[in-house]
């Protein structure tokens, strides 16, 4: 069974740098990737500070949670 | 021919735990990967500054410096 990796952002130019390099560098054949854009999708801004996000981009491998850069706090999005 | 990630730490809880997830998780595949202990080798910090990167743990993918999480400051390091 494939590990789970979510990737969090706001369509920054930080998240979306983040994106295409590290996310663009996991390995998919042991992760299940999926993208959260907070920005146009807020109904999981929640789901995300339970993983202790407090930022994006940010990086869950299977619910642990990896701010990458800085791009926008997640209060901004709310 | 492979592309290049170097992880920059110093042997902290916070880089220890970026080093399983998130560099365990890339494709080694694609990817040579390379790890760098700040504190014990200490003459590669200005090669990590000079990338960009102010803390560690830190993985720079290709020369594109990312921060993961905060362990420790590249300066309280010298």
């Amino acid at each position: 069974m494939k590990s789970k990796a979510v990737f969090y952002h706001a369509g920054c130019p930080v998240c979306v740098s983040a994106e295409q390099s590290v996310l663009g560098a996991l390995d998919t054949g042991r992760f299940d990737v999926e993208i959260v854009h907070l920005g146009t999708d807020p109904a999981r801004i929640s789901e995300a500070e339970k993983l202790g996000i407090k930022s994006v981009p940010a990086l869950a491998l299977d619910g642990q949670a990896f701010h990458i850069n800085f791009g926008a706090s997640l209060s901004d999005l709310k």
